[in-house]
């Protein structure tokens, strides 16, 4: 992984200049809720302040960072690589769900709900080490495109969000990645697209088995889930990669609410946000829905004052590829 | 956790003034190893050099950072704990294993080896919160003592290794302890005691639960083993939290062998180190023993050119508490 043409740092070269700011954010309560809350963590002495080591940031990623519209872009990657193997598996014709994706009838997918989904992730994530993999994830990022956009994926990625990212970081936070998304799959790009480090990416896993392949020790992906790092899952997984509870935590869907409420109940100064898809213009608008369903996270961050983000009011420019206002 | 009183800071001002030195290991192969090894990958230019995002650095836990005779401290841990719980357990008496362990009858419990082990860990680790388990392990880590030495077990730390890992941290390394040690127990004290924030500490896990009691948010922990951090499951770890290959990894048993070939198979510039204990005087002298078996990792070392630390030989100086030479 190259940094030098860092789309993170170009994005932000070209309209910040002169430091990290939210050049992106329009003046309102969203944007000064988020330099509130990093002022008093910041500020010695302040009774909210929050010593560096413990300014631990969780984003979501799906429908936080990027666009999650019309489906998850990994789900993409998976149907993509089932047409790419399906020759060597004619066995797949006789399954429905397999040739229903095949054949692009998204009615009999939907249909296969989450545990379908989940079937056939493991089926084309699985039978290869870590390693290939890794370059077959790379060379689809970089080829294949948003069929709405005809952009590559990683150019879909929220320009507010990586001034935030970077705002952060400049105000002393660690920021992870607390996905539902593979963590194979978002590391191949997590660092060039957002600046974080694979160590600080965690997602969901399949089992991966440790063996000699001619004396080689490789990592062997298998087609078994290991990990489902959503709803429940995220603080779980949380305690077991970072092992400090984050301090901030942004989010979109209602798969982000545990996330949410296990960062707000922690003692001191504590932030929730929550990205609500409302331009349908430049992005997508959208929250009861079978995809990023944002409900019970939305009526929840009311009641506890978690910070809503209208895209459509609270962002001037939403992609990176979008002119400077 | 506090910094204030980090005794690897204090030991290491203690004896090496102007700063990160291995003031501890004697002059001979072993140090320049690490020497040559650290210059190389750190110069500029040079064919081992390896940017500092790469400079990952794996450490065992027990008898690679600290004694782990006459058994793992954490075993003591589970045992202490064990005669804590017992008067709520009158039905343990009935259980073989549970009594032997009582009734201090080591025998037993040997023989019941490793997955008698476990069970007696998974046990006394569940029941409670995450939070509840650090304020347990805090209290017995401070008030412990180790049998032969009558000391806090914090204190049995090897003080070349606290000189080695900050002498790696001055180069730009990132250090992770992967051990077979709990994750949570070993979180509770790695930071104050070797500098490693609890991001950076692998180990063993059992599985977490979150939810809802009165209201908050907890995790509580099940007594179901969820991951093995030895052997094979080693390298699986690192792929999974530090989604890196590191380039040094150090040791002392054959439950490190695979994340030490797992290391050395990278390209570029690779180090491994096994800590060979031949000190009976000192500390303790073993090797092909059920207890921090020594023995194929040390035929392998030989054959792949891995230094191999012989403590009597190779350290001045063990604990932290010794006068400095």
């Amino acid at each position: 992984m190259t940094t030098s043409a860092n789309p993170t740092m170009l994005a932000l070269e070209k309209c910040a200049k002169g430091g990290p700011s939210l050049a992106s954010w329009n003046e309102g309560p969203a944007k000064q809720s988020i330099l509130n809350f990093v002022v008093g963590v910041t500020t010695t002495g302040s009774p909210q302040f929050v010593k560096p080591e413990e300014r631990v940031a969780v984003f979501d990623n799906d429908g936080t960072l990027w666009t999650e519209q019309p489906m998850y872009f990994q789900l993409a990657f998976v149907f993509d690589r089932l047409k790419v193997l399906a020759p060597q598996h004619p066995e797949w014709r006789d399954r429905p769900l397999f040739s229903a994706v095949l054949e692009g009838d998204m009615k009999t997918v939907a249909a296969g709900g989450l545990r379908g989904l989940l079937e056939l992730a493991t089926i084309t994530h699985a039978g290869m080490t870590t390693d290939d993999f890794s370059k077959i994830v790379e060379e689809w990022i970089t080829s294949a495109r948003h069929p709405k956009f005809n952009r590559p994926y990683t150019e879909l990625i929220f320009q507010p969000m990586l001034e935030l990212l970077a705002y952060l970081r400049a105000n002393g936070f660690k920021t992870f990645i607390v996905s539902g998304g593979g963590i194979e799959f978002m590391r191949v790009f997590a660092d060039k697209v957002y600046g974080i480090p694979p160590e600080q990416v965690i997602g969901s896993t399949i089992v991966t088995k440790f063996e000699m392949l001619a004396g080689v020790p490789v990592l062997t992906r298998l087609p078994e889930l290991n990990f489902m790092d959503d709803n429940v899952g995220k603080p779980v997984a949380i305690n077991m990669h970072i092992g400090r509870r984050p301090i901030a935590a942004f989010g979109n869907s209602d798969g982000d609410l545990q996330m949410l409420q296990w960062t707000a109940a922690g003692t001191g100064s504590r932030f929730g946000l929550l990205v609500h898809h409302t331009d349908s213009e430049r992005e997508y608008a959208y929250e009861r829905s079978p995809l990023g369903n944002l409900d019970k996270a939305l009526t929840e961050a009311q009641a506890k004052g978690w910070t809503v983000v209208d895209m459509k009011r609270d962002w001037n420019r939403i992609y990176p590829f979008e002119t400077c206002k």
